[in-house]
């Protein structure tokens, strides 16, 4: 083997970065067969050097700023797991791409907010940043839009991108517990974030949806654009009478491009119970690539951990090892796309949820709201009274958001609802 | 953009070549932008000009022979969908890559026989060999087990990976149909083979694990010691048997490096119908991978037809195009290990479907028979009798294959058997 050595700059010593250690150190020689050389980490990088690692990093040069890390010259490759959107991480990773190195990072937040200008310093000095760990985990998914279809217009891209968030709905589901019972019992068990909003309000799967929507649309990454909402709202009424017509929730990302623009969402969606995504059961990840030759490509796998996070920042190590080159969105970045905004311009039937006061002409008043905002009824259903009242559930015909929210914005005025409705996007999969 | 053209030589004009003339010819454009070249088809190659193929083709020279194609000074790739595994297509591959040509190909056939030679050829010449499209249709599946997960010691690669045998276990499970009428249907549907054993043998389906096999555990393809069994055997009572239990019968490949060598398989097995595996449906591929770090991954989608296996043709072209350039098998060559065949080393349980003289002791000799063999009994049913003969239906404990056979091959000595025993493999997924 006559090639140098590919030198890593590893900074972020938590779960990911001591699984990177770990494969680099126990799969040396594989490594090396598959990519022609030796990779090496050289230095690391992480704010306590005295905490007890359990790993062996005696041979790695120590740096406790992840710039000074960034700058070095004995690292070819910068590898960023610390996380964080700005501060010391995007401050080492543009000192990294200034330096000459090659950027690996597992950081979704940062590439969501700061992705277009990174990758346009990155293409300008010749250097290429690598993101399959920021998105979905273990699951190969960067690589097979960017490359694996890139003979393809894609058509969609969707996914189930945020392990606790389905955890909880599948926990929901399954024991009839409400969100707060089990949002308690994931955050003790330490499945969610230090401010779980960035799991349950659609944040973080925000992020990862809005790198594949500008890989697979040609688009600046355009995370504001983002339509979000979280699983907050979900009750387990909801979930039971999703169930019962045949679907289930799920916190669902749908990028697409419509006539009016490019469309992310990511919000609470049902899908059939009998679809792969419907099928999904607790922290697994699925994604969804629609092509317009491939037709559906259908991905699932680990979302988050040590092992399968490290898998995906090691595949970008390889590819850089083997001398793979590839523009960080799968085209120059300054070929993207602005792409204009279209929240929920597509139309979907849509599950809707109210409860009505049990008297006559109620449900008329609320038909008549609907029609008056175009929304026709496909399916009504009316279950039991509680006291005085009566949980309705509405399935419409195809209508936009727009539409729905029209509609909803009416119903107050009839003097027949209690408390809020709910309307949730039926997704068609 | 300043780089040269990418020229492609089309060897094959049937459904998957026109299927790729289409995407160059739309997509020129979308494919400049992501490769930073212009991708282009300078020469053809078919047996029949003068036939009507839908297509502008007018623009490319035309060879009738494609090892004159293949030879062509105008050409940089050789894509070859011309399928055969003799003949023509490794002659023209050999010629391609002897002058200095990259090989596109979707021919499973011909690298499960002749892989390692073309891929040492290759490589020695400095040129690659790639087949996305060679193994489960559309879904990218090869690069996501020579990249994707190239930071893993594989564990198993397990898949579906004929649609048609799919399609007719699929259809004989909802409808009751008999492994007969639903062939037959399929056959007249053009949906099998000129010669249907290349499917409902499993041949087609191993020569693609056998291409997985080698990637995942660096090992020489080696389609001979893949374990084949058809699914021609399978009975409507088995999949109504095995339903009855929680699982579906799938003709599954699955190969894993064991203490004792590679074992691959390409038998009917019995997953659990809840499974990803036991959920696919029709014509539909599934492939799981399984490596130390990532856990499990599952790729879905579809496994033949025009766009899929067009789609995967040119993510290997786009690859070129853009430089990349990895062993046809993820490492050299010649440094791929010769495999110790271990034919079903692998122990687990096994579902055993018998009739037997409804007589006293008749299943007391069959148990005696299973435990002499070291084979134990999880389950046991009795069904129905029909005239003098009892269905007996058993769930073993974890055996050999070897095991197994050893207590079938008892059976016959004790008189109570009636026609020949199924056994069928439960694969844990």
């Amino acid at each position: 083997m006559s090639a140098k050595p590919l030198r890593l700059g590893l900074a972020g010593l938590g779960t990911v970065g001591l699984g990177v250690v770990k494969i680099v150190q126990q799969h040396a020689d594989l490594i090396a067969l598959r990519t022609g050389r030796a990779v090496q980490i050289t230095a690391v990088s992480a704010r306590d050097k005295t905490k007890n690692r359990d790993a062996d990093l005696s041979a790695y040069a120590w740096e406790t700023d992840p710039v000074a890390l960034a700058k070095r010259d004995d690292i070819d490759v910068f590898v960023e797991v610390m996380g964080g959107h700005e501060g010391a991480a995007k401050l080492a990773t543009e000192a990294a791409i200034a330096s000459g190195k090659d950027v690996v990072t597992a950081n979704k937040a940062l590439l969501a907010h700061h992705g277009h200008g990174l990758a346009l310093a990155a293409e300008a000095a010749g250097r290429v940043i690598r993101f399959e760990a920021a998105v979905a985990g273990g699951i190969p998914v960067i690589k097979a839009l960017t490359e694996g279809l890139a003979g393809n217009q894609m058509r969609r891209v969707m996914g189930v991108m945020n392990g606790s968030c389905n955890y909880i709905l599948t926990r929901m589901q399954n024991e009839g517990l409400s969100y707060a019972e089990v949002f308690d019992a994931a955050n003790q068990l330490g499945y969610l974030e230090a401010d779980p909003n960035l799991d349950v309000g659609g944040i973080d799967a925000g992020h990862k949806l809005s790198l594949l929507a500008a890989i697979a649309f040609g688009t600046k990454v355009s995370f504001d654009a983002v339509e979000l909402e979280g699983i907050g709202a979900i009750s387990i009424d909801d979930i039971r009478l999703a169930a019962d017509m045949g679907y289930r929730i799920k916190l669902l990302g749908v990028a697409q491009m419509t006539g009016r623009g490019l469309e992310q969402r990511m919000t609470p969606c049902l899908v059939p119970a009998d679809s792969p995504l419907g099928q999904l059961q607790g922290g697994t990840n699925m994604v969804v690539l629609e092509g317009d030759s491939v037709g559906q490509i259908v991905l699932r796998g680990p979302g988050a951990g040590m092992g399968p996070t490290a898998s995906a920042v090691m595949a970008d190590v390889l590819d850089i090892a083997r001398g793979t080159r590839i523009s960080t969105f799968g085209q120059p970045a300054a070929s993207l796309a602005t792409p204009v905004a279209a929240q929920s311009a597509t139309a979907a039937s849509y599950y809707m949820r109210m409860t009505l006061l049990d008297k006559p002409g109620a449900l008329a008043k609320i038909a008549t709201c609907l029609g008056e905002a175009g929304v026709s009824i496909d399916q009504m259903r009316q279950y039991g009274h509680e006291g005085d009242n009566a949980t309705v559930l509405l399935v419409t015909h195809k209508a936009t958001r727009a539409d729905i929210d029209h509609a909803m914005s009416r119903f107050g005025g009839t003097g027949v609802l209690v408390g809020a409705p709910v309307a949730l996007r039926i997704e068609e999969v």
